[in-house]
């Protein structure tokens, strides 16, 4: 885990509130990169949280993919700030198959009031990667 | 169940791809009504799936509210037809406290290749409803 | 014209905000209903604003459906607030051919911060109403 | 204008379909860049398109990413193809201020059925640039 320019107390922030995170623990999810801007989540695809076709359920991408974006807007904020998701879109781009799911997310804007945001999600299977999703949203902040 | 105007065959499709979805059996979730182009999910919410502040997870919040969406589109199309998710818009309203969740799947243009739905979620305690999330999007069909 | 539970004051910000508007006058569109938390906006489908297969630009759709909505926002809110679009999902439902498009915006929820809003675009011939859009966002108040 | 990759008969057929859509010509638009999966289109910021702050109205921001974004699409397609939005998300970042503004489109994934495409928009004053909008959105290939 690297963390170059970000300060220990935002880190110790965004692992404390992830691992807060039922939802999280659920998904077998990890925090894998937390830099400033940037945030990487990672997932095994499982047999639980699979749709009717045995690929993992758009919600699994979702959850993964707007919580990267989530703790990416998050690592701007002040250290007393807390983050919701106000909206989020998703465009699917191919069926969640693979071993695992890796979603990074990215600041597009950091404001006072909102903080848009993206993510990409890839699916992995050995030494291929392939994307299965892109999300964009606005992160507000909230009191913590 | 309700299905006044909905054949015996769509009925049974959808009760089965839904008891194909690992994930909606995760989330503890089941079908309350099949109608045409209109469909209910309830789940209880879960320890298993909170966020950091003690709430349903976003994600569950879509979840149903996309599965929901999704089976709308599939009461509309032909007995051969899957839907998939193409894009999924959701507009958090307000923190997803309480017993359990709702989710009403609604259609908005059932076309040969996307059919454009909606949702709604609410909260419920007790007798208490609260919108907590709307969501738009696309389905497309896929072959079985 | 009718505005039946909207106070005086609210009615002429909106009509004065509208008149501001330079692109509402391009667009040769008018205020047709204001409402608590509903408007109608009209405007002709026009030459000046055709896509290349003669149909009505969906930046038009995007402009009565965005304005229509955004000023359902400013109903709801309080004397000295503006509003902007922070945030805005269009799906197209069918090509925007005909006389005139109509343009109906409604509050999904009234926040202090965020204002979730929605708006339905309809293509108007003769008597022919057909439905070509629904949005859904986000307005956010600025001081005016 | 560069067009490296792009075959001459793509090149002319977007120069062509550009050419037809009247609102582009309304809104002083041309196309700066055609390249494949790559599409930059530039415009004033004219009086005749102010929204009621003296910026540039929302729809034009969207009218510009969203034909940068389509013909992207289009740049990616075979020669026969057209190709129109089916949905399409805009997020706002800043007031749309300054003498132009200028939007890229991309393609994120090209797909048989679908084609998900983004667009970024920028505000110009002389050598100052501004994001002003990021768009996500679906593209669907129709018949010429």
């Amino acid at each position: 885990m690297t963390a170059p320019t970000l300060s220990e107390g935002i880190t110790l922030k965004i692992n404390d509130s992830f691992a807060r995170q039922r939802m999280m623990a659920t998904l077998q999810a990890r925090l894998d990169v937390i830099e400033t801007g940037r945030i990487v989540i990672v997932a095994p695809i499982l047999d639980a949280t699979h749709q009717q076709h045995g690929f993992a359920h758009a919600a699994v991408t979702f959850a993964l993919g707007d919580s990267a974006a989530g703790y990416a807007a998050l690592s701007v904020m002040g250290p007393g700030d807390e983050v919701m998701t106000a909206e989020m879109k998703i465009n699917l781009l191919a069926p969640a198959a693979g071993e695992r799911l890796e979603a990074t997310g990215h600041v597009i804007k950091a404001g006072k009031r909102l903080v848009i945001v993206g993510a990409t999600v890839e699916a992995i299977s050995g030494d291929t990667r392939r994307d299965v999703a892109v999300l964009q949203g606005t992160m507000v902040p909230v009191s913590g």
